[in-house]
């Protein structure tokens, strides 16, 4: 009981009081999707309205999805759809940061790079330049298994990106792990590791994490990862915005994803409880990742400012 | 070069010399079958040979194979099929290792087990007494992911046995990782974590290791291993024959489970070049796991005992 208390005491319950300390100190606000701006395709109630205000008081916003599903462009078509404006480049997507880890690290261009995922990776990759092969298209082959068979794969595969893959199946697992185990140099690129996600508003399903861990499994390799907590895609923050970690606060619903990312990166952290995480799970004396500030949702940063 | 010098002088290159030794300290050998008697559907040289030997100086035989795709029924089919004369009490499989790790622990006959994997754990379960479901049939499902999308799943399952799986989906993953983590006390059982297997006589494919892995990463558990290495099976193979372990020699192609497997047990080890590790594998200075004696194959036991 003891440890509990004073693990809760570590994050403060955002309220009135301490709303305006947290707004002086922060110009840019980091959104997680799933779970704070929405439920599956259900815009989460007040998010809209909070979102203009922060936006009329000249703060930053930026969204950080390890959703790999969809592209960034997917995804401004999504929150458009939903009747919030956001650009494309105010969205980073763990698709987005698997194509730009590509990029940084100058993976080759005659490569190819074989993905166990959604649309959205094959889309990043094209974007930046990458021949992506895999992905859908893959979802309805079926591995043949007899004497003296062989199952050919592109010697030419540089890469494997894994990411959440609703159509996964035995042919993509063993072309992912032919690559890895036989392709001099292949690397293993996680976009994520989120064990599950809310793929329904009713449920959680099996994450990218249940794929990433099956490659793992055959490889005995373990992934790069690049979505969160990862800071990787932090580097593109700081070039877009200019604004110092420290004067940025990381809204999630996930202490594991989402709270540690904005603390490996030195930012403000507000947990809101939309999403996967409860309360008791939040002061459970086995939780020790405490965010600064915790609330029911993002629209009671609207609320606590008063009329 | 002086560690791998170190290393490869604490395995003895099995030869006609220290053959007789090895004989005379033991009255049973265990094979493993996979890359020891057979490489997919096709008998190595010389096995038949060399098993009538052994059995003429009354040695027991046991075969020990961590593939649960088949019951100990169904492999002892293969056996007839290619020639040789074992009975199914001689063999000893993951999948069977799995209905009987239930039945001590005194699973309810009441419950169900959920099976990722073949029919033969679905076969064993049954001759245990238990009802599985899953398996084969479940390969052709798909999982309908919509908004407000619920996946029914049986609150009667109290155990979920993940084997080698080449129809993984995601309606096995997502309909496991349910089970496991919303069914209280529900069991996660692996038949074995071997990376790969020779499914094809060609290639090495993805093996139970990566299905269960998919698994762990979903559930955020670990599995009970009631295969090699573990020494579960120990006490079955104690029971039929009243031989002490260290009376016994393990036979078998792989370090990590059945050399591994045989020291846990306390019996004697030799290590067959046949299957899946090479010299150098064996006498890499990264390879902790030394074999008492290794061979090529083993029809050379009975080449060194001359004529």
């Amino acid at each position: 009981m003891n440890s509990a208390t004073a693990n809760a005491s570590s994050s403060q319950r955002l309220s009135a009081q301490n709303l305006q300390a947290l707004l002086d100190s922060v110009d840019a606000f980091l959104f997680d999707c799933d779970g704070v701006i929405w439920k599956g395709d259900v815009l989460i109630d007040g998010v809209a309205q909070t979102l203009d205000m922060l936006r009329s008081k000249e703060k930053k916003l930026a969204f950080i999805t390890n959703n790999s599903t969809k592209s960034r462009r997917q995804n401004a078509e999504k929150f458009c759809s939903l009747g919030i404006s956001v650009t494309e480049d105010e969205i980073f997507t763990s698709s987005f940061a698997a194509a730009m880890f590509l990029k940084v690290n100058n993976f080759p261009q005659d490569k190819k790079v074989y993905v166990i995922g959604g649309e959205g990776i094959l889309e990043e990759l094209q974007l930046a330049g990458f021949a992506g092969l895999g992905g859908p298209e893959d979802g309805k082959k079926t591995a043949q298994l007899k004497a003296n068979c062989l199952f050919e794969h592109d010697k030419n595969v540089g890469a494997v990106v894994v990411g959440i893959d609703p159509h996964i199946n035995y042919y993509k697992l063993q072309y992912g792990t032919l690559c890895i185990r036989e392709n001099p140099g292949c690397l293993f690129i996680a976009t994520n590791r989120d064990a599950v996600g809310h793929m329904t508003n009713l449920q959680e399903w099996p994450g990218a994490g249940c794929m990433v861990a099956a490659i793992c499994g055959s490889t005995e390799k373990e992934p790069i990862l690049v979505g969160k907590p990862s800071t990787f895609m932090m580097d593109f923050l700081l070039q877009k915005f200019d604004i110092s970690c420290s004067r940025m606060c990381m809204v999630g619903d996930r202490l594991d994803t989402d709270i540690l990312f904005g603390q490996n990166a030195g930012c403000k952290t507000l947990l809101v409880l939309s999403g996967v995480t409860n309360l008791p799970t939040l002061q459970d004396p086995s939780n020790k990742i405490q965010p600064d500030y915790y609330t029911s949702k993002v629209s009671d940063i609207l609320e606590f400012m008063g009329p």
